[in-house]
């Protein structure tokens, strides 16, 4: 294999490239020409950056086939993938362009469940899911400044198995509430401290992320979804200051903005609200500008 | 949706690109690192160039998934994804570079079989296989001009009906034979006049296909093995003059110097072996020379 080609050969590769680009010339859909010709010249040039050899084609078809195959109404092997390639976070961050000091999108990921109860300000949205509780409070405003009353939010979160209340067999709705927003703009809630988990890991893509020496594990976090009718809706998560995993989240989620102090208080501290707790609970603020 | 990005915006999408380059880093194979890193920069340009929707991402998810759905042990939905996205074609083209005048190589496809019948200089590869009979000659050369005598040449095509053998339920051998050159590096055989054909189309590649408004069709074709201890394998086919098809051919088969003339001869005229055929018949020549 060689790693320069000759002009000749370099002529060839690039007519088959323009030849490809231009069979979608003819596209009634213009957009789907535009995002066809540009997905053709980006896997073209890799292909010829790499120089991709026969074999490794092959192994490229037989991931995408074991893709397919592992995939089911419950399991979708291609979210996964383009989750560890970064893809879909990369999908999210175009879509939620940077708009002043407004609170950083990250990615929704699969456990969001439509109707999830409503608590008041204060309220606990564990529902009996085990772990620490934890005290989440913060201010939801506009860019400038200016309070957000009455903005929904959503949030749910992992037990301290590191599962979704809707990875359990059973029909409990754990971990996951909503509440709104005060006239001040604040909220508050008790959840549970965040713990790590790995994505699904026993298919092609665990394979892949096993051969390149990465981990499945998703750093802890708590997502929140806040929506406003004056403002543009926000998917996001917070993530726990100190987790030795926020480098190597494996689905790429983890922005510096979003990296929260998670203080730990020693069984007997007063709460903020006088609840009673057995044992430690932690505390966090998150502040929500939404955009 | 804004195609230009701030500069603030530029920078998280590349440091996310950075962040995904660098997973890769501590890969035990060099060579999938490599790969993998190459693949996340051209997957991520293509997002940020385009600037993908979700919505879009979601299409592109779900046509993954349809295509895993239809795979099974006789249908390969990711190969026909690659071949009408030309990168088939692009692994053949980085694998074959350029030697001098070598005959150039195109796509394999999935209708050879070993195990074919042999045939002596001049014979019949059809077997009964349906369509106007063509007479075909030529040599195998090196690129010095030399004769290569006792190359192996192995030659299948579909017939009138655009069906390669393997395509009916019986287990008919048709239209596939192997033969060797002679002591001077000439070879000839009958077969049948190349037909176009559809490649599948009724699922999602098919739809993507339609969409862009192109034609599944392939342009009429003739496949050609040629193998020599003392040279390397060429894999390619030769194509007919004059056939509509040749600038749109679905997987981009086709290159200029493998489009031949296929001579049509009236019902009567005499053939170079002296054999009777009843209708008309063509004539073709491809000279091959290996690299």
């Amino acid at each position: 294999m060689t790693t320069s080609a000759s002009d000749e050969q370099a002529r060839r590769e690039q007519e088959l490239v323009e030849l490809v680009v231009h069979s979608f010339d003819s596209s009634p859909d213009a957009r789907l020409q535009q995002v066809m010709a540009s997905l053709v010249r980006h896997l073209h040039a890799f292909i010829r950056d790499v120089r991709l050899t026969e074999d490794e084609w092959n192994v490229a078809i037989d991931f995408l086939r074991r893709a397919g195959d592992i995939t089911d109404d419950r399991r979708q092997e291609f979210i996964l993938l383009s989750d560890v390639l970064g893809t879909s976070m990369q999908t999210i961050a175009v879509n939620n362009e940077a708009r002043g000091h407004a609170t950083e999108a990250t990615v929704f990921g699969p456990f969001f469940v439509e109707g999830s109860p409503e608590v008041p300000i204060g309220g606990d949205i564990s529902f009996g899911a085990t772990g620490e509780p934890c005290w989440v409070e913060g201010s939801v405003t506009d860019l400038s400044g200016a309070p957000v009353p009455n903005a929904l939010i959503e949030v749910w979160e992992a037990d301290e198995d590191g599962l979704y209340d809707v990875q359990y067999d059973d029909d409990r709705t754990a971990a996951r509430a909503h509440l709104h927003s005060d006239e001040h703009g604040k909220y508050s809630f008790w959840g549970i401290t965040p713990t790590p988990y790995p994505i699904p890991h026993d298919g092609p893509v665990g394979q892949l992320l096993e051969a390149v020496g990465r981990s499945p594990m998703r750093a802890a976090h708590l997502h929140f979804l806040v929506d406003h009718p004056d403002h543009r809706r926000l998917v996001t998560h917070i993530f726990v200051r100190g987790d030795e995993l926020l480098g190597t989240d494996a689905v790429f989620g983890v922005k510096e903005s979003l990296v929260k102090d998670f203080v730990q208080h020693p069984p007997g501290t007063p709460t903020p609200d006088g609840r009673t707790v057995d044992g430690t609970w932690s505390q966090t603020r998150f502040d929500i500008v939404l955009a």
